[in-house]
């Protein structure tokens, strides 16, 4: 799809020149910040056999969020102001409306919230090989990111991350607790301490997506009007919703105001309204949910284990395992993992990309799992000999 | 909640200037395009018994697309290439899928289309009086509006837009065709007539929002990739899918390539994407609903008629009915008629407001409409002598 269809182009004599995108436009490449499973089953012309690679929740949305979707009036544009979500939100959390914005999954919020920061040379910092649609709104709005690497235990580093923030002027600091690609995790009480580093004129967003099965006390305990943070929440990840496009931030009442300044007021569908609703009422689903994950956690590192290789502690609805090797070892692995019919993805960078990353799967999913990833590994090291 | 909560920020300390926004953002007001029928429903306190302000499709989606986005995988992720829709949008209209995008509506698409070419001071030609969610995504591009007064007929003026677009060298000009708020309509081949005047580096967006209930022959009968406009039409309006957010844009493959680099890729919800396709194959709905507008349109001119007031010929699912005086008049008939229950806006420019435009109803619909008319006008009416 991202291919610029030459021929015609010649054949009319019209160039993308032609068109007077703006020089910022111009200088972006037309990219996918992630492949989707669909493009690869349509290269692959066979469908999965398990979906474990965008941590997605397998275990679907509750029934009562499906009924509502279900029955949701389609013809009737969403409400702007998201007003019964935001403020069921903002009950369940103690909070107010006025602390919560309701945005097209996280991936909307993010660019709606680097819109309003930052501008052409601004920088902004992140960890190197974290989330890439993040670095996607940051380059689309001619931003500079400047990427810190991990820590020794594959966790983000906020100190070092705050400390390149005041080295850089950063606007904003990107850290996702629990990370995303390796599933570590810091304290609540951690990320509170670090932010007496956090430079006075940089805001750091928080990206939580995958707090609901993180341990109790993941998230700073701090007032949501601190103005030193926002936090990104889902109905993506345990909630079962990722088709849905329902995410929230929670910050400050004035910086919440602002997103009324340029998001998309209709964008988030009725369905995801009604459905976001009803899934955050549903404790029950959401506890069941939280047992499937911890369960399958469980068992993909066994099946690790038991391929003498090692997943790596996950406070997320996905587990990281350290093939052992390099990247390029880990790429085998997961090419031929892909080859056997399981949707996997992996870390970007050196040295988080030696491992794998596995979304929890059902049993069925993860006897997928077990039965490729033997041979997976083999190939993986009969090819490194073949070099 | 465009609400700046003062309280708080003067309690902490913490005023929305801590917050480094851009310099534009900072400029931008945090409004709505729209107020919703929810917020006024909300302060009402109590719901309309017919809502008609939206140019909703009171008639729904079809069964079949209600039907398919009740069954969809809500956990996984939408295909970001919206593979699918695209090829049976494309094959539907005898273009190929790089003819077409797919964004969250035709709001979300023209947000991708003015970022794409309006940056700082850019000049942005549309008519005075047209759709403000365009105007609200060039302001918040910081591109500069120059606006055209409609015709005499209450038609938008191409000549004059493309005029003034010359004029100041504009990168986009925003036509509707039909209109809305009017309702009126060129033919295509008067659009095609019209387009040897468009300056050749001034891109059309040629907003088709209405065209499946205008008269055969609205769309210029120019090829697809014809590089001097980008056509927008949507799933919201005659497709009855308006709060499932889908809207696609027809254009030369180049234009619509770029779309990849800023688009949100994921953002078109997974029910969105079934239900679009399912309502695209459903024919018959699509006939029966084309009936159900033609029927209401030809009730409301009626209902005007019967109230000493004129209904302006529509090519769309709504009516505008010249209340025969000036916009305060026509205000006070629209405040009336809402208080009446029945929701209903008004074009907001002169001399189209001293219209109040109607979507089209169901009977019963209608007849609220019907009811509370000729109260709203006798209102307005003795308001006037009041003042």
């Amino acid at each position: 799809m991202t291919l610029v269809r030459l021929q015609i182009a010649v054949d009319k004599n019209v160039f993308m020149s032609d068109f007077r995108l703006t020089d910022l436009a111009k200088s972006l490449p037309a990219t996918v910040p992630f492949v989707g499973p669909e493009t690869q089953e349509r290269m692959l012309k066979r469908p999965f056999l398990a979906r474990l690679g965008a941590n997605e929740s397998v275990f679907g949305p509750s029934p009562k969020a499906i009924e509502a979707m279900a029955g949701a009036d389609h013809w009737k544009y969403g409400d702007p102001e998201n007003h019964d979500l935001r403020h069921a939100i903002a009950d369940h959390m103690g909070a107010t409306a006025s602390n919560i914005v309701v945005g097209e999954g996280i991936d909307g919020l993010l660019g709606y919230l680097v819109r309003l920061f930052v501008g052409a040379g601004d920088a902004v910092v992140t960890s190197e090989g974290a989330y890439p649609t993040f670095n996607y709104h940051v380059a689309g709005f001619g931003g500079v990111l400047h990427k810190v690497p991990y820590d020794a235990k594959d966790r983000e580093n906020p100190k070092a991350l705050f400390s390149q923030a005041a080295k850089v002027g950063a606007k904003l600091v990107y850290l996702a607790n629990p990370d995303n690609p390796m599933g570590t995790v810091w304290t609540g009480d951690e990320i509170k301490g670090f932010l007496d580093l956090l430079p006075a004129r940089s805001l750091l967003v928080l990206d939580e997506a995958y707090l609901e099965c993180a341990p109790a006390g993941t998230s700073p305990g701090i007032l949501w009007d601190d103005p030193r943070l926002i936090r990104m929440r889902t109905f993506s990840k345990v909630y079962g919703m990722a088709g849905a496009r329902v995410g929230y931030g929670i910050g400050h009442p004035d910086l919440i105001t602002a997103f009324n300044k340029l998001r998309n007021h209709f964008g988030v569908t009725r369905a995801a309204q009604d459905g976001a609703l009803a899934a955050l009422q549903d404790h029950d689903w959401l506890e069941r949910v939280q047992a499937q994950i911890e369960t399958a956690r469980l068992k993909i590192g066994e099946i690790a284990k038991s391929n003498g290789v090692q997943a790596i502690p996950s406070a997320t609805n996905f587990v990281a395992i350290d093939c052992g090797q390099d990247g390029a070892f880990a790429k085998r692995v997961l090419e031929a993992v892909n080859d056997g019919g399981v949707f996997v993805r992996m870390p970007f960078v050196a040295p988080q990309n030696r491992c794998i990353r596995v979304s929890c799967g059902t049993p069925q999913d993860l006897d997928h799992f077990a039965k490729v990833l033997p041979g997976a590994l083999a190939q993986a090291r009969s090819s490194a000999f073949r070099v």
